[in-house]
């Protein structure tokens, strides 16, 4: 995706965030924050997830729309938006852009998911459908930028990061004292302003994320010292099959403790343990957190955990679990 | 079901609602309260959704058997509990009797929903099956009492109504100034609760109920200034078929300005309405508040309405609309 280069060299400070949180603040919605003891006994850590699958548009997707939204309004640059997306990011943009009067684009594989593009109508987004391939999607957008509309990104652009990382700021707030920030990690927007939040604001806390086996490129790239730009993608998790972004690694090699990796059925097993435990259906992307403390217990054992649960739109008829 | 008909005569007053919730503070959730922007403009009003959806067992009905066993253990009282349910009741007695070191009995009729039977058994209850009728249910209970359990009704008694008076006492601090008090209307304990909690603690608020059409005994016996104890109940909402409880009924005339009735179309559409704006499934008994919004707008119109979703626990692979 299209970006300013000398932005994407500018990694965001916690300033950068708290402007973010100022700017979407009457916007988004203050997640709540759900522990269950019974859980706790089980995962043995005292474990709060921040319920960002209760966010507006149903993932924390929104908070970065909305920020770079605003951005664009501040910058006094005007204009339609425009991005390719098949799931969160689409339909998180275009309910920032109607929120703010702007029209958005959203370039969609003809074979998305029917709730989602319901999802981008309902929010206002006008969708350009394209065959469902990577080259596609580009050129889909590329023709919206060449008719003067303006690229937003869905995780390489700091404005996107300091909105994300305004969860953890929530959360920070809302409970004092964790020893962990834990985070899903795809495309590497949520975990990179997670970590910039988190390092400043929670004094001591250790920053983790969760990757499936099957998308493991940060995992990967951060053992071998450089990002990894090509990986057999092959997950449930489809909110982080994207590869991490440059900025996005960047960040996460100077400022992430460490990318825990989890197995598939790890996956679909904490996505039953979250429904059995709070009633909340949460994506598989989101179960990722659960799934590291489960299948890597040393990494979290004793400790307070805030975890980000990062979306709950999951396909009512495809669950992946028996109920 | 059993009561001490003394009990039965005795109204809880906002003290005592007051005394149940320092009793079950920190047993239960503290649960979330979320509203939205684009729904309210839908609705003509300002509502704000208090999730009950979200509370330990998935129902309010936890803050009821909790505040129960507390005052058994407060009065000395030792012994396993014991109840018939098909339902919610059940599993949050279960939970409540656990946590407290008791053990707990609940009949079941046979054909109970498995989902609901697995979580009796995971909260602790030992679960005796009956055949699936109301005879067999109350001889079951009635054996379990002859044998030395004590009884805890699911509505007709005091501490199980004040007990769930105390998710209003949460919503009138979170969200104050509220016009409106709505809740769904079953057998009475959540709304007689309500309604002694908001006229106490919410200056001029009015309290309503959300009642299935298919299920209006209150309604009926409101219009017509008695209880009505024999009614062709036929609705989705599977929590509120019961016939409202003779105690229950007193406090409804004495303090609850209204109960609307709903359509089996409204809290289907309901239901699908909540899962589209805030990514929650709710029971079809909780879409009963959002239904009343809807069919009767001239009573919500312009007002801040705080309404009760009682529970969320869905059978998700017989879900009443299309997602």
């Amino acid at each position: 995706m299209t970006m300013n280069d000398a932005a994407a060299e500018q990694i965001p400070t916690i300033a950068d965030v708290m402007s973010a949180r100022q700017r979407i603040r009457t916007q988004i919605r203050t997640t709540p924050v759900l522990s269950d003891p019974q859980l706790n006994d089980l995962l043995g850590c005292e474990l709060w997830l921040k319920c960002e699958n209760l966010q507006r548009t149903g993932a924390f997707k929104f908070r970065g729309a909305s920020n770079a939204i605003a951005r664009l309004a501040e910058m006094a640059i005007d204009g339609d938006v425009a991005t390719h997306s098949s799931g969160n990011h689409g339909a998180a943009l275009a309910l920032a852009a109607t929120m703010n009067n702007r029209g958005s684009y959203i370039v969609m594989p003809e074979n998305s998911v029917k709730t989602k593009i319901e999802a981008v109508r309902r929010n206002g987004g006008k969708i350009i459908f394209c065959p469902p391939n990577q080259a596609a999607r580009e050129q889909g957008l590329a023709d919206l930028v060449a008719n003067g509309c303006i690229p937003i990104p869905p995780y390489e652009h700091p404005d996107i990061i300091c909105g994300q990382g305004t969860a953890v700021v929530e959360l920070s707030e809302q409970c004092p004292g964790l020893d962990i920030i834990l985070t899903p990690v795809g495309g590497g927007g949520l975990i990179s302003g997670s970590a910039i939040a988190a390092k400043a604001l929670i004094p001591g806390v250790a920053v983790l994320g969760a990757e499936p086996l099957g998308a493991a490129d940060t995992a990967l790239g951060l053992s071998r010292g450089e990002r990894v730009d090509q990986f057999p993608v092959d997950t449930i998790a489809d909110g982080l099959r994207a590869i991490v972004g440059v900025l996005n690694f960047k960040i996460i090699q100077d400022q992430v403790d460490k990318v825990v990796t989890v197995s598939e059925a790890g996956i679909v097993d904490a996505m039953a343990l979250v429904w059995q435990t709070f009633r909340m259906l949460i994506e598989p992307s989101s179960a990722t957190v659960i799934a590291a403390i489960i299948e890597s217990p040393e990494d979290f054992s004793g400790h307070r955990v805030g975890a980000i649960i990062s979306g709950g739109n999951v396909d009512l008829g495809k669950l992946p679990f028996k109920p």
